[in-house]
């Protein structure tokens, strides 16, 4: 295995979740993987220039800033507390030099705390999904000018259909097009993440749409497996663990044009307790296998 | 609450898994219910006859037959046996005297068991989600001709997304009806089932096309509650006790000119530790408190 062949590659470092920004760095050079993926706090602890001295400085590339979003607040206060956090993660990651900030756009409002139910005083209101997802499409549209003076793409994430009532209202690829397509595409667009959309029928064609509407932004990858972990958050595995068809997917998105970085986002205890080289590796190896031939 | 409101409230056998057939009825009637939805192995062990003597003894319909289905065998002995299997189904149904057979037509034929994970030695090809999806249309296709013959419906049924890999391969309502849609209304159908479609944010337009291309044949209820129970299968709630938002989807099923019985159908170990009765008049409640209203 050539170093060349893993130049698309990016370890995202959730997937490396107990390693600090410069274990990140090092376990991907090491691995000879050509870029990483940041999260929010890990930027904000370095400081966004320092971060981005010392992704560059490793001779890599921030592939996107993990993330933004939770956009589903019904009152004037969590509108205004969410726009203004959103604000900054733009600032954040033009500062750490990725275009692509990862949208997690928030479940309903019913939830006090994620896996934690309803609120007790839920009305039927907070149970109004279509209210919430106009919601989303409300503040997208508040933070699109905003975004597009920082040179900022506001990446929207379909998440798992399981992960509709606490996570993420929008839960499929189609819809998050949908969502995109009243702004430009350089500053809305879309992630294809295998874990969430696998299983979607339709998501051969919202992959091609995606290309050809200039919007196909990230591809995220990792394993759907079974049983699903007691915290079904933390039930991703490595490339070719699980059921999900990469050779398809990957070919599927190459034939829609996509050029950018492979990043390999798990979320994993065990993978975890793994030291940060070690999966950086294994990332790279998968990568190679199952992915690298279909691009 | 007159008995009245209940006429078209039906109890599936498996929200109280642990009931006889014979405790199944009486609890049904006792709660003033109009109809209840069975299983075939409590069908195949009374008789189907029988069975259908001890329903409509107690003044009953039989709503609907759980379940056909698992047709994505590769096989020639797997696809010989599906049909096979089917086709005593089919018979089944007609002599219990219910025109709507649910189909769960099955997960990719990688897994040898639910929840345990890809055999060892699957190969690309039990992955091809694609592949697994035209099989089930094939199989259908064989089963039409038979079905018609003894009148009754295939009804397709949507499993949420995240049993795609072991469960079911048809994981929307749109993917349902697009299977559907070479074969006449009155032998295949689909079901609305709240659980496994609530987050879809086609539903709205799919179950009015499910109404206009008259192939809406049953309407399943019950609720998305969290966290998820370490076996997702029995993580559904009581209507009311979760996220979903049982006024809208009712008057969209409604709307579409739905005029069946609404068939509440929960797996919960916690359910299913209360008595029959208490289990029957507690959907009944919530049927009226959440759903009637909406119809």
């Amino acid at each position: 295995m050539s170093a060349a062949d893993l130049s698309r590659c990016s370890l995202n470092s959730a997937t490396v979740k107990h390693a600090s920004l410069t274990e990140l760095v090092d376990a991907a050079a090491a691995a000879g993987l050509g870029a990483v993926g940041l999260w929010r706090h890990q930027v904000q602890e370095a400081g966004a220039e320092q971060a981005a001295r010392a992704v560059a400085g490793a001779g890599l590339r921030v592939s996107s800033l993990c993330r933004g979003g939770f956009l589903t607040a019904a009152d004037e206060a969590g509108i205004a507390a969410a726009l203004e956090d959103n604000r900054r993660a733009i600032v954040e990651a033009a500062t750490v030099g990725t275009r692509e900030l990862i949208f997690v756009v928030g479940g309903l409002p019913a939830v006090s705390a994620p896996g934690q139910g309803p609120r007790p005083d839920a009305g039927p209101g907070d149970r109004d999904l279509v209210a919430a997802r106009a919601r989303v499409a409300d503040r997208i549209a508040d933070l699109v000018p905003f975004a597009a003076e920082h040179g900022v793409r506001i990446v929207l994430e379909a998440l798992h259909p399981m992960f509709a009532a606490d996570r993420a209202v929008i839960s499929t690829l189609g819809q998050a097009l949908d969502l995109a397509e009243p702004f430009p595409a350089e500053t809305v667009g879309v992630v294809v993440d295998t874990y969430h959309v696998w299983w979607d029928p339709q998501l051969r064609e919202q992959i091609a749409r995606a290309g050809r509407e200039g919007r196909l932004a990230s591809y995220q990858i990792c394993d759907w497996i079974l049983p699903l972990a007691a915290e079904p958050l933390n039930s991703r595995g490595h490339v070719g663990d699980g059921y999900v068809d990469f050779a398809a997917i990957s070919a599927w998105v190459s034939g829609a044009g996509y050029t950018g970085d492979v990043e390999t986002e798990i979320f994993n205890e065990e993978i975890w307790a793994d030291e940060p080289v070690a999966t950086a590796r294994t990332v790279g190896e998968r990568y190679a296998r199952y992915v690298r031939p279909y691009l």
